[in-house]
C-alpha cells in the first residue's frame, strides 16, 4: 500500500466532494482534532471534514461505507469521555458548520436546529417567546446540541426537567451508507420502534445526527435559590433525601464538598461559607406562589436536618453568584493541583453518606485528595481527582482510583456514567455494569445500523474479548487499560 | 403432519414445563383469548400458557424458539389496536399470573412489580406513602402494567407527566430464545444504547417483558379542575393554544364535543352543560399556592376565548364528577349506536381547528356520526365513529373512514398513533407514516432482537411487500385490508 497515511485515496476524493477549505489533513490543521474535554487521550485522525450541508454529510458517509473508513463524529470537543477522540485511520467528521437555527414555533414550543448550535443559543433565540431549552450541562456555553443528542446531556435541572432524551421530538440522523432517517414526530409518541431514543446517548455509534428539533419550556415565573451549609457531610445527605422525601421536585440540588467550596470560593467569589464540610443549592422554580411555599418548606426541613446556616438569595444577582461558585467548580478546583481527573457515576440516593464515606478512605489509600461536587438530587456524583502527571505513575494511580470509584457505584446499585457517556474513558467498566448477554445484545443493535463497525469504532461497547483480557486486568489492576494510546 | 393443530407436539411439551393449568389448548379454553380490546379482529392461537414464574416464561420462550412457533403476549387484553391478537399457529403467552408487587421503594420512588399487575394497584399500593403511578390510560383499572410498557400508554396527565416511557426506570425481558436482560437501571440515564426507551412501545415484538420499575411521584398538595362551555369547537380549539402559550402546563387538558357531551352526561350525569358545542376540562396540580394562581390565569384564558360558561369543580367530589364524565366517554357513546369504532391519532396543536372541520366534512361524506374526546393539550385525538356492524358494508365503510382520519393526521404534520399502538389496526397506515427506508431501519432493529420473526409476527412494522400491496390498494380505497382474518 505504500506510504498510507500521507497518500491515502480518500483524501482526493473527499476534496472533489467537499468545499475548498473544508478537508484538512497536514498535522497542523489536524492538531485541534486530536482531544475533546478529556485531553488525557489524544489521537490524530487520517483526516477531517466539515461538511456544511446535510447533503455533504450524507456524500461524505456514502464515500466512507464504499471505502470501509471509520468516521468518528465530532460536536464542539466538550465531552468528557473521550468519545469524539479521532481514529488515527478514520475521517473526524466536524459537525461544526452546521450551525442554523432553522426554525422556532413558539405554539408547538419547539425548536429545530443543526447539531452544530450551541446548547445555551437556543435558548437565548427562544427567549423573546418566554421559552428556554432546559438541559444545562456545565459546557452550555460552548457544547453543541448534535453532541448533548449524541452523550444524553443533562446538567444541573435535570433533577426536574429530565435530560436530553426527554426534552427531544425529532432528531435527522445520516446512516452509515449515507441515508437520510427521519427518527421521532410531532407528537409526544410515534409509532414504530423509538429509534428517538435509541440514537440519544449512542455516543455516534449509529449514525450522525443532522438535525434536532428540541422541545422548549416556558421560563418559569421565578426562580430561587437557597443554600444550605452543613458541618458535617453525611448530614448533608439526609438532608438531601429528606426534601426528596417532602415530596417536592427542586428544579436542581447540588452537593459541594470543603474542598470544592474553597476552591470555588477562591476563584469567583460566590460568598460560600469557607468552613463548611458542605454546601447545598437547591433551586425552586415555578410560579411566584409556588416558589414562595416550598422555599419556607425546604427552609424548613434544611435547618431540621442540622444546617448550620440557611440562605436564600436576595435577588438575582446573588442567585446568580451562588450558581456562578457551582457551574465554575471544574476550572475552580483545577487551580489546587497540576491535574484533575473529573469522574461521572450514579448511584442511588439513600446510598449517598456511605459512598462519600468510602470514597474518603479510597483518597486515603491512593495518597490522592478528591473534591465533591455532584447533583445531589438525581445521586449523580462527579468525584474530581487531583494529581500531577508529571509525577511518575501518579497518571496510572489516578486511574486506577477513578475504576474503584465507577466499580462502587455499580457495587451499590448505581451506574458508571450519569451523563459524561462511557467513550473511550469507560469501555472497561462496562464489562464491569453489564453482562455478556446484555453486552451482545448491544452488538446486534449497533450491528442493525453500522453491520461493518465504521461509526466510532471501539467506542461505548466493549468487545466480548476486550472483557475477558479486561477480567484478567482487573485482577492486576494498576495496569494501564489503554496502552495503545498515546499519553499526555 | 396429519391433524396438525389438534396434536401439535408443542402442548405436551408445554404441558411437561409447566403447572398443571397453565396449558389451554380446548376450543373453549381458547375463546376468551381470540380478540383484545378491538374486538373487529378476532382469531383463535394454537394454544394458551399461563406461567407464573420468570423462569417458566424462559423455558416457554426456549421451547418456542426451538420449535420456531410464534409467540404474542397478552396482559389485560385491553389493548385497542388488535396488538394481542392471537397468531392461529402459536402460542398466546399471557403475563396475567404473574401480579406481584415485588418492592415499593418510598426513598428511590419506585416500584419493582412483575406485568400482570394493574396500573392502579401501583398508585394504591403507594398512596400510603405519598406517591402514585402518573400515566393513568382510561382503562386504568384493568389494563397491566406490561401491556402499558408495551404500548408505551399515554392517559389524561401525560401532558405534564410524560407517557409510560417518561416513568419509567428498569424492565426486565425475556428474549425470543430465553435469555433475561436487565434494560435501564437506578439512575437517570444508563450507560450503553436505551434499550428500555426501545422495548416501550414495541408492541411485544421484540421481547416478553417480565419485570417492570416505575417511577413514582409524590400526589400533588391539591388538584383542581375547570370547566369551560363553548358554542364553536374552533373557539374551543384556540383557548386550548392559549393556554399553552401563556406557559401553562395543565396536568390534563381534555375536550369533548357536543355528541360526546351528551352521551356523556345522560350516561353518568357529570354535569356537564348539554346545549355546549364543546367543553373543555382544564386540570391543574401542585402546591396549593401554585393551584390556586393558575386556576385564576386559565380562567382569565378562557373567558377571554370566548368561552360561555366556566366552573371550577367546587369540591373533591364535583372534581370526580367532571373527570367521571371524560373517563366515561367511550362507553357512554357506545349507547348511542350499535357498534363504534375509537381512532387513535396525533396533531400539532395548532391544526386542530382544521382538523375538526375536516372530519366534519368525512363524517358527512360518509354518513356516519363522529364524537370527538381527546387529549387537546397534546393534539391527540380519539374520534369515536358511531356505526352498525350488521348493516351490510357498514363496517368496511368505517374502517376506510378511519384510515382516511389517520390520513389526514400523517398529512397536517402527525402520526397515526398517541397512545394506542399499531397493532394489526393500523399497520398499512405505517405505510403512510414512513418511508421505506425507515421501515428498513425498523426491520433491522427487530432482526437484532428476533432474527426468526417469531416474536407478534405481522404486526406494528409492515413489510415493504406489504406497503407495495397497500399502496396498490389504497388507490382503489373501500376494500377490505384484512381479508385473511374472521370479522366478527
Amino acid at each position: 500500500m505504500g506510504s498510507v497515511v500521507a497518500t491515502h485515496p480518500i483524501i482526493a476524493r473527499l476534496e472533489a466532494l467537499l468545499p475548498a477549505g473544508a478537508v484538512l489533513h497536514r498535522a497542523e490543521e489536524l492538531h485541534p482534532y486530536e482531544c475533546d474535554g478529556l485531553a488525557v487521550y489524544r489521537r490524530l485522525p487520517l483526516v477531517v471534514v466539515l461538511p456544511e450541508t446535510v447533503a455533504q454529510v450524507q456524500a461524505v458517509m456514502r464515500l466512507c461505507s464504499e471505502l470501509h473508513v471509520p468516521v468518528v463524529a465530532r460536536g464542539a470537543g466538550t465531552g468528557l469521555s473521550g468519545g469524539a477522540l479521532p481514529h488515527s485511520e478514520g475521517v473526524l467528521l466536524s459537525l461544526a458548520k452546521l450551525h442554523r437555527i432553522l426554525e422556532l414555533d413558539p405554539m408547538a414550543r419547539t425548536a429545530r436546529v443543526e447539531p452544530g448550535v450551541r446548547n445555551l443559543a437556543i435558548s437565548e433565540a427562544a427567549r423573546p417567546h418566554g421559552l428556554y431549552y432546559a438541559p444545562d450541562p456545565s459546557s452550555q456555553i460552548a457544547c453543541s446540541i448534535g453532541g448533548n443528542v449524541a452523550e444524553n446531556s443533562g446538567g444541573v435541572h435535570c433533577l426536574k426537567y429530565g435530560l436530553t432524551v426527554h426534552n427531544l421530538q425529532q432528531v435527522k440522523i445520516v446512516t452509515v451508507d449515507g441515508e437520510l432517517l427521519t427518527l421521532g414526530g410531532a407528537g409526544l409518541d410515534s409509532p414504530g420502534y423509538d429509534l428517538l431514543a435509541l440514537i440519544t446517548g449512542s455516543e455516534g455509534m449509529l449514525g450522525i445526527v443532522v438535525e434536532v428539533t428540541v422541545r422548549l419550556l416556558p421560563l418559569p415565573e421565578r426562580a430561587q435559590v437557597v443554600l444550605a451549609a452543613f458541618n458535617d457531610v453525611t448530614e448533608a445527605g439526609a438532608a438531601v433525601a429528606a426534601i426528596i422525601s417532602a415530596g417536592v421536585i427542586p428544579a436542581g440540588l447540588e452537593m459541594m464538598d470543603q474542598t470544592a467550596i474553597r476552591a470555588a470560593e477562591a476563584f469567583v467569589h460566590a460568598g460560600y461559607p469557607t468552613d463548611a464540610a458542605a454546601i447545598l443549592l437547591c433551586e425552586l422554580d415555578g410560579t411566584n406562589a409556588e416558589v414562595s411555599s416550598e422555599i419556607l418548606k425546604v427552609r424548613k426541613i434544611l435547618l431540621s436536618s442540622g444546617a448550620s446556616e440557611v440562605r436564600t438569595a436576595e435577588n438575582e444577582a446573588e442567585r446568580q453568584r451562588f450558581w456562578k461558585g457551582r457551574k465554575s467548580a471544574f476550572p475552580a478546583v483545577g487551580r489546587l493541583s497540576p491535574d484533575y481527573y473529573c469522574m461521572d457515576g450514579t448511584i442511588p440516593r439513600k446510598r449517598l453518606p456511605e459512598v462519600l464515606q468510602r470514597m474518603g478512605q479510597l483518597s486515603e489509600e491512593y495518597g490522592l485528595p478528591v473534591a465533591n461536587v455532584f447533583h445531589a438530587g438525581d445521586g449523580n456524583l462527579h468525584p474530581l481527582i487531583l494529581f500531577d502527571a508529571n509525577k511518575p505513575g501518579e497518571l496510572e494511580k489516578t486511574e486506577d482510583f477513578g475504576r474503584r470509584i465507577l466499580e462502587l457505584c455499580v457495587e451499590v446499585g448505581g451506574t458508571i456514567t450519569g451523563e459524561h457517556g462511557v467513550g473511550m474513558e469507560k469501555i472497561d467498566q462496562m464489562c464491569v455494569q453489564f453482562r455478556p448477554m446484555e453486552l451482545e445484545q448491544f452488538h446486534a443493535v449497533k450491528a442493525a445500523f453500522d453491520p461493518h463497525g465504521l461509526l466510532n469504532p471501539g467506542k461505548a461497547v466493549p468487545t466480548l474479548h476486550r472483557c475477558a483480557e479486561f477480567g484478567a486486568m482487573h485482577v492486576h489492576h494498576g495496569e494501564l487499560p489503554h496502552p495503545e494510546l498515546e499519553r499526555f
